[in-house]
């Protein structure tokens, strides 16, 4: 039992801090010992909130209350709160000493003075900023053994940079060409909260664009692949899918000359060849949503027009998964140093 | 032009609103000069509240005011208001002798002492629940002549009563028996206002029964069939499926001996035989939810057993317009003396 | 290594035979040693057939073959394979001595001369289907222990028999009156093959109602609950929903007099108090799909009028998984004497 | 009576098909007066294979066959039959002085040559490529009067060709830099034959890319925008999405220097100004698929990162209608001297 981590969510009534819960209630080494809702007043079982959990968990969901977090005395904190929320209250929650894996978009960026064109508020910890571990897992574990914030990435970005990132540095994208990523996710991504987005009847049966050239996830990818974007080097554009769970991104990119299919195959290959979690479609299949909801793996492939050297690359994740409860506990097991697939099987 | 139909059409933001102004836009003989909102204090183009709209009409939809109706000197009036703003504002705009037709119970029930517990409002004008004309149209064309206040029917109940009225005047039915109906519809019979029972991630891929013992249509089905519900002979249970539009009502009863499925559907065919709306299904095929879907049709069908005299009843409408829109207009048509038909092909 | 259980999955190419496989696969003592599919001649990876697999295994999956299987010395072979194919193959299987557990209909009804009406075939092993274990784990523990062939639940049936055996073995329900299962499931349970039936816009955005008074589980259910059915006392009705998986049934039934909510909250708690996989909602809450789906219980809830008598009992399955996969599973783990949840979590 | 139009349809079974019979039904100058099936022997009433149509229309489908349309005297053929069975009758269809409508690909692009690699089979009526008149109506018109053999535009290339023409006509877009369109496209667009691709389960919550650089609608759009595509200056990239109807396009391209989005929106008031079914998002709203689902519109807008020319045009339509059934209407409308509108309110 002293192994054993005594651990706590914060953001429990959301759809990440749901599927995160029900990662943790079979973890081996970690406990779940209180849960916490950032903007609820009352105490709540969280089978009530979750029914899906009704036999898994007779613990409540109580209102957020740093006093009563540092009583459980925990050694990992897991923040699945709005990103204000976090900005808030991350400060002190470290000072607990406990490792804290935030998924909200709070210490995501390092430069603090994007924070108010994409966040809408004025970051007061820049300091934190630079001391944050950018968690994108598979890019980090040495930074991330031991690391006390860990801001876990967000899910769009999750799923361009997993396969974007070891192109660039191996240095097979041309110069100077945008990077267009089309995006499309269900609508966990948009959050439990009731509105006309997230209206049955205004998702199903259709597909919108949404939040073209000012999504707050564009200076994050722009960040993971050091793209300085004033002159649109990268473009992303999200779309709202008539789905519950899952992110397709489609990338266009042109290659350097003489570049072609078999160099990325190559690429990725020796970047991901142990990786648990990143699973490469090296044959004329390519990745589909279906194939990751439920699942923590990035599944990644691409077409490339060897005459032009243009490239499509295509990516699936399940976006509260990979793109944030499983990578967040991939995160702490690191950090941790327990087995990366603790709790995922 | 003398012959034009002044029309306005209250309630213009929701979708039951929404449907009833694309009908309007299309029919012939009535002329659409007014759209409010119920609960809303801004004036706001038609087409940016349904983008569907766009092109079709330049109408600004205005904050309720009945004076500002009145001062439009409508001939008609359609309120796709909610139940107690209905209750609250007919008794005014009858006072201006336009035809009205509501949408909403709040005038459906002839019996007072129904609405607390069933709409939890008092009803202060049961002298109106008496004069109302309860508008399944099929049954009361001469009463919707010169009608001047028309109840329109509530979807569920539309889709029961079609087929179940006929069967009971005919007298094909066992006494004393239950009859159980097991009804399933579109979202977009919960109303456009986001909450969490319309949130896309909470409907799609799930089911859900609600309402159970206690839906308001269930004293509404009961008046329609002229059953006394102390004894639970009516059964009424709604379901939420994960699709826009349509109601599929699966309806057990026992028939009295000897009746067989050639007698119901003699008498369906009695009943519907020039019927615009309604359509026998006659051979193997049941009425499904996508041959309705967008049409203002209501389809029947049924299977028998007929060693023991069960029958199953199946029909299908599209909520939104044999269970709201289309059947208003038909309404209208009718008590206006139009072709029934008009302004829906 | 000794302990090891030598598995075999032939009908490893449908849905079922998918969700097996992948529960397989995190199974700590069981061993898949061979995949075979009933009507292909391919050898292909698992992973081109279902491409989730990516990752998780290299077998192949083969031609069914009873001498190869032979060779491959299973002790344990699941049979997720069409009811004629598991008719003609499941005696020379189970003289190979491996245990085997069948999710198709071949050995479900113990009356050999139900066979040819529901199923299309006259059955050539009564007495086979006299010692096969109908493998309702829960109600049948005692049997699975050492059985040598075990007949899977239907989909339908397990949602509809896991509530009511207790109900009707504690004599609660009214004799005499008719039990009627109004079932909605979603389309995995039409199985991969495409049809008219299955393709998607035939299903979305509609419900139907299908193989009314016929479909080949109704005797199923009425074996479970011990009713002749000549009169009509059971009936059941299933309709396909616009969803990927999971069944909700809603079953009308009438109490005896003086029995009330409570009563059958008492009886199911005393029933499945320790059941790892049934979990009684006691509250208002009643099971909904997504509760269920991608887990292995049957949620099981009611409504009550108490002035009369009538309950409406709602249950829910994951219908490849409770449904199918995990129920298989779970009647292994038993058989074999493992923990009843090895496997699932 | 004189002046009705005697009308065919074959390819009545498909999705096209039915959806332009729906149509023609209401059409106030075609009198539909056959239906034919491509590839079935049996005469099935049009209700049995649509029960949509039930009560709308007594015909009959027959089996394809020259000459019994030859005795029906047709005035207007519409083909909504598969590419290569179009290329087979046309010619003889033309020769009994109908004007014909082909709603398959037969007919489209002028280079035979592109055929074989595209289509599957040689093209044996190049000259037929020449006379034919590609009926993107809003840019056709004068072509279309009087025209004998009308090639209707694919679904993709009429979402992308007719917000980009006028950009292209207009000088407003980059030279040599690639036009890269993203295109979602619901499950009506893939056909009403089941297969794997089909399958609701396969498309249910999911999204997947497919054909990536090798649909056959790139020969037909870079032929619309004339691109000579040897450089991949076209890219076209569809996806499935879970739903029935719709199309949605992004469509990323560079603009010439100075060129911003009024300049976009001036050159699409000035070329649509009048155009009854193609609407302009003027404003921030962006077309969605729900605002043109089952419509005859084409709804267009765009963003523009004014700093860089990067623009962003979204377009939307349904692919049965603007897509292909009310599309062939409007060109019927117009070769045959009707309003354009007949028939589409």
């Amino acid at each position: 039992m002293s192994n054993r981590v005594r651990t706590v969510v914060a953001g429990a009534t959301g759809y990440s801090g749901r599927d995160l819960i029900g990662l943790l209630l079979n973890h081996p080494h970690l406990d779940l010992i209180g849960a916490f809702a950032s903007h609820s007043e009352e105490v709540t079982p969280l089978s009530a909130i979750h029914p899906q959990l009704t036999g898994l968990t007779k613990l409540d969901c109580r209102p957020f209350d740093e006093a009563a977090i540092a009583r459980l005395a925990p050694n990992l904190i897991f923040l699945a709160t709005p990103n204000e929320f976090s900005h808030e209250v991350v400060p002190a929650l470290l000072e607990s000493g406990a490792t804290v894996v935030d998924l909200s978009g709070a210490f995501r960026l390092r430069e603090a003075a994007l924070y108010p064109r994409f966040y809408g508020f004025e970051h007061k910890r820049p300091d934190l900023l630079q001391k944050a571990v950018y968690g994108l897992t598979e890019f980090v574990r040495e930074k991330l053994r031991d690391a006390k914030l860990i801001a876990n990435p967000g899910c769009y970005p999750t799923s361009i940079l997993v396969p974007m990132i070891p192109l660039h540095k191996a240095g097979l994208v041309a110069d100077g060409q945008p990077i267009i990523c089309d995006s499309k996710s269900g609508v966990t991504g948009a959050g439990k909260a009731p509105n006309a987005t997230t209206h049955f009847v205004e998702v199903s049966e259709s597909l919108k664009a949404y939040n073209i050239f000012g999504h707050r996830h564009t200076p994050e990818i722009a960040q993971g692949l050091e793209v300085k974007n004033e002159s649109r080097l990268l473009i992303f554009t999200p779309h709202l899918l008539p789905i519950n769970r899952g992110i397709l991104s489609t990338i266009y990119v042109r290659l350097k000359d003489n570049v072609n299919r078999q160099d990325i195959l190559r690429v990725w290959r020796s970047t991901f060849e142990s990786e648990p979690f990143v699973r490469i479609f090296a044959d004329s299949q390519l990745p589909e949503i279906k194939f990751v909801a439920n699942t923590p793996y990035c599944d990644i492939g691409c077409a490339v027009d060897e005459e032009t050297g243009q490239a499509i690359v295509v990516s699936a994740i399940d976006n509260l998964l990979k793109g944030a409860a499983s990578q967040a506990l991939q995160n702490a097991n690191v950090a941790l140093g327990f087995d990366e697939r603790a709790g995922m099987k």
